[in-house]
């Protein structure tokens, strides 16, 4: 069974109805897509937070998923757009990095272009009888891709045409930032993500804490005026106000204060850089 | 086929259950309704705003589809209650204006009074056997409708008992705010909505544009202190942090400061007097 | 027919993925279980105020439902975890008073501790077989309780398997600020919750005020700064701006300002002392 489900991720923010029209556009062609919201609230234009909620949530959702992400500061630019393929999901998005982190953790993903000709070209056979066409609508807008683009796009993908709408192979732009540089025995990474918590989660992920963990006795993590040489396992591992660091549900390591926002107990934003340093006594 | 679509808007805002349990309301009617978030963060009372969203996302929306629109400062008064019939759609909603720019922009819309004794006298043929009923409630709660009279009467509507729910033909108030004023070459509008982004909205439309273009060489856009003599078509026209004005996607003049906020750049609100005037050298 | 309706409550806030991943978690298990967010705006930590949202949405969910309620400031510790059935609806959460206000109502419920090995040693019969398997994972994470635990545990139950999730009956923990105390002719309460629009509702309930009323001829309602000797049936009982008080639509009594926010004008927060004074002349 094709599950026929789209995730949704957007900065499109909940005081508007932009979402709801993507969404609109979405059952119009097939009311039985299932339509999962990941987030609504990125921060306009902060790929790098995008890029991580992306992954975190990938693997969850059943194989055939479609993920349709539209954080689009480039919008109305020459700024390309991707169909990606990556453990039998797929993201339809901008071609501007918000592909990244899931890139750097499935490296054999494969990226086409979208073909937007797939889209103004409809395929009848591509719309189940049962279900109302899609509206006729002019050319994309220049301003709202989501609806007159992406949307369309994840509702073909998601009612199994998504072969239509693979352009070219493409060397998608991948953002350094989420790649944590390996320096003698330092690993250096940044903060990709704060949660609503404040939990401060970072480019660092269990990998590259077991490469350092291979050759050294333990590990110091600083951050700004951070600085622990234990990483922990909970919250509830430290008393209610400390600060700790552990690796977090996704597997990148976190910096968090327990019951509290290491984010505001730190100062630390996005882009805040993070060391682990291997040490043997 | 009947997709049985319920979209909803309101300013009850994400951190009650009210949306909730309008859905759960809806659902118990019949839990094949399909249930669209438009809005929940329309700005309390701000009518302006709503009956802009309602027109954006309309035609989006598959035939057949059920708006319950419900921003109600007079809730528990005696302003009425409506249920209309515009391009194969329905609007559930208070009488207060919250239908001004569909029937400014769909002036053959049908509105009915909500008959409420359609909802307080069931007809068990309008639920399907396999649904559990209703829940019994007692009389309408005094504060809050969404919950006792429009979810309700969007689920009967949706499953396609809209005519029990037709009272009598009337004339629903219109917010004169949403029509903008032609008088000897100016076009008098004001912004309606601003956006996530900080776009600015206004009741200015394309329609009134070419009306304009048709009698004069060029077009003076001005706004407080924003002043502009073209019109862009998409953002990326010009440099980042410029102002600019366009068409928008939903066929409005809007005024946008790319990658920033026109609103707060201008220290625009919602209500701001926008005037576009014909020139001719 | 089994409705499979799993309701969602968390203090997960909209910024982050946590309530996407636990809704494809429960697709995983079964694409056709209807979801519907309640709120995950919960303040973090604010068992009072979610324990009230629960109850205000119970009964208006088909029988049957599920509701899936993750506040969780003890995440990791040893806290209990708990499945209650109350009114034919479910209740998965951790076990730390999320239930108090449905149990004061609802003396009846049945409770029982989460029973765990339910989950990590699925039955391949709760799988219908036209889903796919939920995804295979490692035990739960130590942090992310609500995608690991809760999710899956009420996708089961909503499925049918519920009984699968007892473990031994329990006393559940019982916050006692939801229960109001009668001295003497005088009801001592508290805020529970203040709505988006300001509206601050208490732990008196309706029945709490007849109790009352039955030995006094009027009542005399005081917090802080307000005092008020008539309870009002709707907003518009009042001029705009005015206080009131009246008993809301989910039975307790609220003190509201028409078209305002009592809780600005008085300076309310939660746990604000309420108390209802009898008056004989």
């Amino acid at each position: 069974m094709n599950s026929k489900i789209v995730a949704l991720l957007t900065d499109f923010g909940g005081k508007d109805a932009y979402v709801g029209v993507m969404k609109a556009i979405i059952l119009s062609r097939d009311p039985s897509i299932r339509i999962v919201d990941l987030t609504h609230e990125i921060e306009p234009q902060d790929l790098l937070s995008a890029s991580y909620l992306l992954y975190t949530a990938w693997d969850y959702f059943p194989s055939g998923s479609v993920f349709c992400a539209v954080v689009d500061p480039g919008v109305g630019s020459e700024r390309g757009t991707l169909l990606a393929e990556i453990q039998g999901r797929y993201l339809i998005a901008p071609d501007n990095g918000l592909i990244s982190l899931l890139l750097r953790m499935y490296p054999d993903g494969l990226v086409h272009s979208l073909r937007i000709a797939g889209l103004s070209e409809p395929d009848t056979d591509a719309v189940p009888s049962t279900t109302a066409p899609p509206p006729t609508r002019p050319l994309p807008s220049s301003t709202f891709h989501g609806r007159d683009l992406f949307a369309p796009a994840a509702a073909l993908c998601a009612v199994g045409h998504g072969e239509q709408l693979r352009g070219r192979r493409i060397q998608p732009v991948v953002l350094p930032e989420v790649i944590p540089e390996h320096v003698a025995g330092v690993v250096h990474g940044q903060i990709l993500h704060i949660d609503r918590f404040g939990n401060c989660i970072t480019s660092v992920h269990r990998r590259d804490i077991e490469m350092l963990e291979a050759n050294h006795r333990r590990i110091v993590v600083q951050a700004g005026t951070f600085h622990d040489e234990a990483l922990r396992t909970t919250y509830a591992d430290v008393q209610v106000g400390a600060a700790l660091c552990l690796v977090g549900s996704s597997g990148f390591l976190e910096i968090a204060v327990r019951e509290g926002s290491a984010a505001k107990h730190y100062g630390f934003s996005p882009g805040q850089s993070v060391t682990l340093t291997g040490a043997d006594h």
